[in-house]
């Protein structure tokens, strides 16, 4: 499925023993490691990296960079390993760069609202590490991604509606460069106008320029009331235009979620629930008790006038995570609508005046298929997922998604959106950066070129040269 | 004061004509419109381009820079000329790039919350345009500068703690780059992880890599209330206390501005207003009616326990207009407090828990000059101006100020703060760039080769090579 030839490199004679003589135990190469950190969440092939390194600290970092500088051996860094466009397969080979065991919070700073990471500390638990502190971080894939993964990939979830995404969750970086050079983006101030955002250009590059070896994350204050509510819909058009009005009329929605007839289907018999089998929006609303009221009347004013239902609240924290928890796991519970079938996602983001329509078309789309295939998205973003429940040893069915996929990119571009809203362009979504993007891919590459010369940093990821 | 030296690039022979040629009365080379352009609202020498070429389109903007490029004539993007940090001045001359006739709004899609403007569009023009749409473009620095300027500077303003800054309020950007390719960063959906975020490469990049031709910003609800006050507290400290807990309580604040005890009486003189003289915030609250009561009761309970006196309310909008419209011109007001003077200004921005302590000691340094000097600032960013009232005919003023000014970036840098949070780093504060940011301006070097590689754009602005 790669469209980049895996042109595998070669490793030069001696650089394996130069490496295990620097880094002992820490340098694997048993072949069910290098398995583990070849495959990926999603159904993009194996590929076998050379090595795995277990990185303990940024000088271990930039030590395996600079000898795979001098030997031309590419690195790929590796958190959580859930990205779902193949960003993390060291498609050339060379050394998987683990950075799970860099994962001590080395700071939290609750009048400033912001902490410290190392890059393989995982959103769960740096909430956990929070949880005395009053402050949260809000930003949640669906996975249980490490925070050096959500930065390389600008990752969000599904409350950036209110919070942002990574661009807006990080404050500053700590980046091996590909010379081996030790950098730092940003001081911890809130803002600063100093000269080029590098720490935005390293949000979202998926390891192709540096290499993340520390994180400054601004953290939210924890919300006195949460509330969650599902309410099921006539229409599609009726919930996109309910969220729309909710935010013309200044409701600052906290999640909103859509999922649709297919996916409350998975739903309910995963993680069984029993919801109506309608386009459904998943609310959480924020604030104080008062607050948090005048939202939910607001929004149940808006609902009702669009064919929404009635409200399903969740007031109870053990009711809140049960939904939000299937909600979580709607990818798995898309998936298991078929025996022994295997996921394959996809995501676009258009203008919120858009979304309705392309989920429709999309929908439609969908419908002429047999494969099954759910949409669940993040509505006051425009975006949303595609999940396919495919079976594995059909090349027929692979085709037939490849295809369903390469039309709902198209859709998406020709509303002036994106070919992805959170995942990004990994290996998945290079074939339409050009048309996304016309001339500014040209600058990317020069940037590239600029700071990583002899292509050490995943090559062949997000565009090749 | 310019720390760079104004090495003038020698006009080939013919390349005015050739300018001429193809722009005709558009190209101004008398000396009163050179000399306008090569001045700017803060301290610098004035230094004149070679010609103001007066840009109508992109295609303009693009033959200009293919001339220019070819000529290896610098060009310098100008708009209001309202920064203060040197980061329009012409300082080795050729072409000063007036956009200001680009000022369309090109569209407002009120559903997508977004509009496009041409740069040369002024944020108080644009908030006219917008004023039957219900929505807003919220950032606001002090003058009212244009659109594309503001995206250059990586401007801010009051309202930065609740709405962000200009890398939070554009979504795309059309750039010409030094090669006369016209590019765009990103389609019109909200969010997008598709390559690299050149968007905010060149936010902040004021005018070193590309000139901005067009932008798609996100835009805001109006909130169906809008309250002000103004409380004077006992100590700095206590003010900057109340602010941190009422974020920490989850207040949205709006606006929230400190003015010391001798910003407060310039802007008393200027603005005919008879506060107390005393450490002052500033407050705005955005909401429902019963949203911003509550806000406004737990904000005022917080600052009485901070030593806080009575709230000063202003809940019509002429009198919010004339407290935030004093607040504006409190600049103004500053330079205003000796008779004629000019103005010297400059900003730090530190993390908030060092917000107290970085101006209580600046404030004691300024209480050692006889020079006047206000500060002011956004409490909520931990971001803080200083404004000094100057001679302009004295050198020993100017040199004291610059002597305080350098202890102030290096105690906000000590701080883990920046030399500049809103004002950019122009000609002003390139002499501690390195101290803030060390190896990661080699890296933003490495950027500007690669993409201007003959130094076309805006040469000598924020790091030298």
């Amino acid at each position: 499925m790669a469209r980049t030839a895996p042109d595998r490199t070669v490793i030069p004679p001696g650089f394996l023993d130069r490496m295990a003589a620097r880094f002992g135990p820490a340098l694997a190469l048993g072949e069910a490691v290098r398995a583990q950190h070849g495959a990926s969440e999603s159904h993009y092939p194996v590929v076998l990296p050379d090595a795995v390194l277990f990185a303990a600290t940024t000088t271990d970092v930039a030590d395996c960079v600079r000898l795979c500088a001098a030997a031309g051996v590419p690195i790929v860094a590796y958190g959580a390993g859930t990205s779902i466009e193949g960003n993390a397969t060291p498609i050339r080979g060379g050394i998987s760069l683990d950075l799970t065991g860099m994962d001590a919070v080395v700071a939290v700073n609750p009048e400033d609202f912001d902490c410290i990471v190392q890059p393989g500390v995982r959103r769960e638990a740096l909430n956990q590490h929070l949880r005395d502190t009053g402050l949260f971080f809000p930003i949640d894939p669906g996975a249980n991604a490490t925070l050096g993964g959500m930065a390389a990939t600008r990752a969000s979830g599904t409350n950036a509606v209110r919070y942002g995404t990574m661009k807006d969750a990080v404050l500053g970086l700590e980046v091996v460069t590909p010379q081996g050079e030790v950098i730092r983006t940003a001081r911890r101030a809130r803002k600063s106008a100093a000269g080029y955002d590098l720490t935005r250009l390293y949000v979202g590059s998926e390891g192709t320029l540096g290499i993340i070896t520390e994180l400054t994350l601004r953290l939210h204050p924890i919300p006195e009331v949460i509330s969650s509510a599902v309410c099921g819909f006539a229409t599609l058009r009726g919930a996109v235009d309910t969220v729309v009005q909710a935010i013309q009329s200044g409701v600052p929605l906290a999640r909103v979620e859509i999922l649709d007839a297919m996916q409350i289907r998975a739903v309910n018999i995963w993680s069984k629930l029993a919801l109506a089998e309608l386009p459904t929006l998943f609310f959480e609303f924020h604030g104080s008790a008062a607050h948090v009221a005048e939202q939910v009347e607001t929004v149940k004013a808006l609902a009702n006038a669009n064919g929404g239902g009635a409200f399903d609240w969740s007031n109870q924290p053990e009711q809140r995570s049960r939904l939000w928890r299937a909600r979580h796991e709607a990818y798995y519970a898309a998936v298991n609508l078929r025996a022994g079938a295997v996921g394959w996602a996809t995501d676009v983001c258009v203008p919120l005046s858009r979304l309705a329509e392309c989920i429709t078309e999309t929908r439609r789309d969908l419908d002429l298929s047999p494969i099954p295939a759910t949409i669940l998205g993040h509505v006051g973003d425009g975006n949303f997922h595609v999940v396919f429940s495919i079976d594995p040893d059909s090349a027929q069915e692979l085709a037939e998604v490849e295809a369903i996929n390469a039309r709902l990119v198209e859709r998406a571009l020709a509303m002036d959106g994106t070919s992805t809203g959170e995942h990004g362009i990994g290996l998945g979504k290079q074939h339409w950066l050009e048309a996304e993007l016309g001339g500014a891919v040209e600058v990317m590459r020069r940037v590239k070129r600029a700071l990583d010369p002899h292509n050490v940093f995943n090559p062949g990821k997000i565009f090749t040269f």
